[in-house]
């Protein structure tokens, strides 16, 4: 029941997240250069994980680390489809409006769902399924926009490329995920190893982006490690220090439990923040919320609880249960 | 399956019965006097019983009927019960919009599982009664309104009273239901019987209501019987004959399926009714109706389909499941 707790605390990271970055806009809109955050975040995971690895090697000498190349060149991979990801993203929304967009990106469970069971070949069972796809609409639900809300009927106007493109970012981001989960498992390296490697990566294409998004503005603004920290506030760095942090327990959730729980877990995070805006932003609490939220604590329930606990199941007592088993084998046997 | 059918065919009937309201109206009001609408169904449903007792009765001289005045004065209950709960829905009304009351009738669903549960000590299962809850929320969400309608946020504007009275008519409805599927699963009496009983009763108290009707207007318009007819469109006499059929599937369901069964078929008839609109009246049909539409199929799905096709059952593999069962059986014997 480990992962139940890592994936309780991704929760209140990733809430908090939302929360925090609003904290750290002045005038709803950024000081800083957002583009800086999230290589940050990626040289704080770098360094957090390897302080982790230099520990653990002093400390057991048996400590797996795979540096075959056939194997470290697999680690780029996710930050690849997340790149290509970020630009699908930026094509959609060129397309459909913010509201359409958010609501299309709770295809990504499905997406997810379907990922996982052909790649990882992991066996869902029906009840699960449809706990997957109460998951996308209970989301939903609660980012239905009520009356008197701006954007109106703009949901099903949009051109099909902007559905395309939805579907096709819901892909790349359930690809991401299920890709990740493949590295953290395939062999029995050590976490923090295997977060170096991911990191690494991660930084370098990160600070590609930096790098790049300084020559498309012709270096007017001098170049981005300059600049690095400009308009940098206590919250731009609880920002920073938030996503790190949510990035570790992913990786953590990615090789001790799966996708699905990291879905669950981030799930739940989009309601708790829209729970805490009630109160810290006075954000008025609508009847889709409140939908939302029971649509969602039931699939929650229909995907984790043992299947005895949520059916009467047939005959066969418990306490028998053993013996019958042994009884099988030996008529297999004779 | 027979009550599969006869489900689906109360859920047409059910459905059109709105449609036909609609198109039984004229400039948006009723040319007829709207109460002698469930008179005549009450008297339709009577004389097709009686008829159908009569050839019962002809064919085999065993039919069950118990003359018995302690079991004949439990048949007008029923009657009774929806008399009190006409005027608590008419309470309601005086405190809360019509969307609101709307929203609050799908609380019947729950209450109806509740009391079917409490008096006739049917067991649910977990996941029977997850089923249920998301019934309600899933028609909850395809009432929803959107952006752009009307009678904005008056949901939770309501006085204390208003959703008081509302949950009182949720569990009168939820009784009036549970009592007769007690009644008619009493005893072995033919169904027809049953039926004759009930519908002497609810035609002698719509009867009254009408008589009522007539003192509280100081016989205005002249006595009830003189103008029953009046304004009497096709349409009118169609809603009369659906209501009526509708009524007579339900008492079927209440002896041979029950009152959950009754309750699926009238939430699904909603939806329908929902979607016809989309085509018939050119209704806006909105993201909530898709996502109520989802819900609502999940929760049949949860709530009728077998245990084994839901969840992954432990080990006992299918072939060998009846050499299993005699095995253990010879087991418990020697």
């Amino acid at each position: 029941m480990q992962w139940f707790f890592v994936a309780a605390l991704l929760t209140i990271l990733t809430s908090s997240q939302g929360i925090l970055t609003t904290l750290s806009q002045s005038n709803g809109g950024y000081k800083y250069d957002y583009a800086t955050v999230p290589f940050l975040a990626e040289v704080f995971k770098l360094v957090v994980s390897s302080i982790l690895l230099w520990r653990e090697v002093r400390t057991s000498p048996s400590v797996r680390m795979t540096t075959d190349w056939k194997c470290v060149r697999l680690f780029p991979i996710p930050s690849i489809i997340y790149l290509i990801h970020n630009n699908v993203q930026f094509a959609t929304l060129t397309y459909v409006d913010t509201s359409t967009y958010q609501i299309m990106g709770n295809l990504k469970i499905v997406t997810t769902g379907i990922l996982f069971r052909l790649f990882l070949k992991k066996k869902l069972s029906n009840l699960q399924w449809m706990a997957i796809i109460l998951l996308a609409v209970g989301t939903t639900t609660s980012q239905v926009k009520g009356c008197g809300q701006s954007s109106c009927d703009s949901l099903l106007s949009a051109p099909i490329q902007g559905y395309l493109f939805g579907i096709l970012s819901a892909c790349l981001s359930a690809l991401a995920g299920v890709y990740t989960e493949f590295l953290m498992k395939k062999n029995n390296d050590s976490l923090y190893w295997q977060n170096v490697q991911l990191y690494t990566f991660g930084a370098i294409f990160n600070m590609a982006r930096l790098v790049l998004d300084d020559f498309t503005s012709g270096f007017e603004k001098g170049p981005w490690w300059q600049r690095l920290f400009d308009g940098y506030s206590l919250a731009t760095w609880m920002v920073i220090l938030n996503l790190g942090s949510s990035g570790l327990l992913v990786s953590w959730l990615m090789k001790y439990a799966d996708n699905i729980v990291k879905v669950y877990s981030t799930s739940m995070a989009m309601l708790l923040t829209m729970i805490l805006s009630v109160y810290l932003f006075n954000f008025k609490p609508t009847l889709q919320l409140f939908l939302g939220i029971i649509i969602c604590m039931m699939s929650v329930h229909m995907y984790f609880a043992p299947p005895n606990v949520l059916v009467d199941l047939p005959v066969t007592a418990k306490p028998e249960h053993e013996n019958l088993k042994e009884v099988s084998i030996e008529r297999v046997n004779s």
